[in-house]
C-alpha cells in the first residue's frame, strides 16, 4: 500500500455513529478504523445524551475507504437501532459518513470516494446508502436534514411503500437494526469562536445575526451569540463551512469591525478541534500582503515534498 | 538510518564554498551533499563575482553531519585558495558551515552537531576548524567577521607565530590549499522585503535606519532602503536573524506604522527564499489573538506526527 505521505491526495473522513454511551462498543468501532494501515485517527468525541460518537480520521484514498467500510460493518454488528435511544436524530448505526478533501484532493475526488464507499457498504456490509451534500444524486437529498427527517423509525416504513423514499444504493428496505448510512462529500469545517470584552449578550447575538449567511452576512458561515458567564465575556461562536470562500481572517476582521461599532474589543479567539494548514497560510498571505504565497517556500513543506521524491533509507 | 520524518530533531545546514564560477566543481560539491541518504538540498545560489556558492540542505542530525563532512572533503579536493580570487572575503575552500535548528531541534543540539562536525572535519578531512556564533569556544570568535578578518593569506602566516590565532581544532597551520572551515550554530534567517507605494528612496532609507537593530530599532534585524525603479516603488529590505525574538508580523506592523508617518502605504511584501513554519504560525496566532496556538491542531501536522507513531505500510 502506498504511503499517505506520497503525492497522492489526502482525505479526511468523519463518521458519526449512533452510540455514545458504551465505551467498549465505541472502542471496538474505533479499532475497526485503526485496524487499517494508513488510516490515522485524529480526533474522537462521544456524547451520552446524544448517544452518538464522532471519529475523525484521515489518510490516502484506499486506506480511508477501507476504514470507512470496516467502520460500517462494526457499527452494523454493535448497534441496534430498535433499542437505541438518544436526543440526536439518526437514520443509521453508522449514521453519517462524510468525506472531506485535504492536501492534494479535490471535491470531485471526494465525491468519487463517497460513491465507492456507498457501493461497498451495500455490497459488503448489507446496509443501504443515501448520498447527501456534494455526493447527492438526487437534488432533494443535498441537505442532511432532509434525508434524515423521518429518522430510522419513519423511513423504514416509507421505503417499503414509496419508491421516492428508497435509498440511492441497495434496499429498498432499510437494514432491520442498522438502518441506512448517509454518505457524502463536503469541504472541511472550521469551528471558530471569537470572545469579546463585554458581558452584554445582546451584542454577541446582534453580531452573529449580522455576520451569518442566513442573515445576509458572509457566505458559508453559521454563527451564534453565547455568554461566557464565568469570564464575564460574550462569544460569537461560528462554523466556517467553506474557508476558501469565507476565510478565517475575513471572519475575524468582520467581527472586530462589527464589535467596534458597539465600542467593544476582541479579547481573543479560539479554534475548536482541527483546521487545515491552508487556512493559516491564507491568513498569513492576507495580513503580510504577500501576493502569491502558497506555503511553497516553507522549509518543512519543502522537506516533506523532497523526501517523497528521494527515498530516505 | 532513521528517517528524517521521525520525531528526532531536524537541522538545516548552509555551507558557503569559495567557488562560484566553475559549474562542474559546484555540481561535484552538491553531489557530495546529495550522496547522503536523508540529506535533502533545499536551495543553491552561486555568484561569479563573489566566486562563492551557498547550498542549503536539511535532514536529521546524522545525515546532515555526514553530508557536511563529505562537502568539506569535496571542497578540499576541488578548491585551491592559492589560486582562488573573488570579491567576497574567505578563509577556507569550505569557508563557513553554519548549523541551524529546525523542527524539534534546540540551539544546544545544533552546537553539539557543529562541534561533532568540526572534530570530524579535522580528523577525517585534515582541514582545521574555527568555531563561531553560538558554537564559539572563544568569545573573540563569536562574530564571523572577526574570525575571517585576515582571510586565508593573512591567517595562514599568523597561525604559525601567534598561538592566539590558532584554530580551535587542528592546526596550528592552516591547510595549504583549503585553509580552515569556520563552523557555527545560528538561528534560521528570514530574508523579508516590504515594498512601499512611493518612489521616494529617502523614506525607505529613513525607515530602514529607524527599524534596524544598529539604529536602536527592533532586535536582531538588519535593514536597508532600496529603490525598485522599474516599478516606481521603494523597498525596505531586511534580514530577521531571530524571528522568535523579532517576529515577521512585528516587522510588518512596525514598517507599516513608520510608513504611515510619511503618509505612505504598504504595497506588498515578499519572502526571499525559505522560512520556517513556526514564523507563519506565530503571525497567525498574533493576528487572530489566539492565546496559545502552536500549530498543534493543524490537520496536516497531526497526520505527519501520527504517521511517525504508527508505521504505514
Amino acid at each position: 500500500m502506498e504511503s499517505w505521505r506520497g503525492l497522492s491526495p489526502l482525505f479526511e473522513c468523519v463518521p458519526n455513529f449512533s452510540e455514545g454511551r458504551d465505551p467498549q462498543k465505541i472502542a471496538a468501532i474505533e479499532q475497526a478504523v485503526s485496524s487499517v494501515s494508513g488510516a490515522l485517527i485524529l480526533h474522537r468525541t462521544s456524547d451520552a445524551d446524544h448517544n452518538r460518537s464522532v471519529i475523525t480520521f484521515a489518510g490516502h484514498a484506499e486506506a480511508v475507504l477501507e476504514a470507512a467500510v470496516r467502520a460500517a460493518a462494526a457499527a452494523r454488528d454493535l448497534i441496534d437501532l430498535t433499542l437505541q435511544r438518544g436526543v440526536h436524530p439518526r437514520l443509521g448505526a453508522l449514521d453519517v459518513l462524510p468525506f472531506v478533501p485535504l492536501e492534494g484532493a479535490s471535491m470531485s475526488d471526494c465525491i468519487e470516494l463517497a460513491h465507492r464507499a456507498g457501493e461497498r457498504i451495500w455490497r459488503e456490509v448489507g446496509v443501504p446508502v443515501y448520498y447527501y451534500q456534494a455526493a447527492a444524486l438526487n437534488p432533494a437529498r443535498v441537505r442532511l436534514e432532509d434525508v434524515r427527517r423521518s429518522e430510522f423509525e419513519g423511513l423504514r416504513e416509507q421505503c417499503l411503500s414509496d419508491p421516492a423514499k428508497a435509498p440511492d444504493v441497495g434496499g429498498p428496505a432499510l437494514h432491520p437494526t442498522a438502518g441506512a448510512v448517509i454518505v457524502g462529500a463536503r469541504k472541511v469545517l472550521i469551528a471558530y469562536n471569537i470572545n469579546l470584552k463585554t458581558s452584554n449578550l445582546l451584542i454577541a447575538k446582534a453580531i452573529a445575526k449580522t455576520i451569518r449567511t442566513s442573515g445576509g452576512g458572509l457566505p458559508e458561515l453559521k454563527a451564534l451569540g453565547l455568554p461566557l458567564e464565568s469570564r464575564g465575556l460574550i462569544q460569537v461562536s461560528m462554523n466556517l463551512t467553506d474557508f476558501e470562500q469565507t476565510p478565517i481572517h475575513a471572519v475575524f476582521n468582520e467581527v472586530e469591525r462589527l464589535a467596534a461599532l458597539h465600542d467593544v474589543e476582541v479579547e481573543e479567539s479560539e479554534i475548536i478541534g482541527l483546521l487545515p494548514r491552508k487556512a493559516i497560510d491564507m491568513a498569513f498571505a492576507h495580513w503580510l500582503k504577500l501576493p502569491s504565497f502558497d506555503g511553497d517556500n516553507v522549509i518543512e513543506t519543502r522537506l516533506h515534498r523532497l523526501s517523497n521524491e528521494k527515498p530516505v533509507s
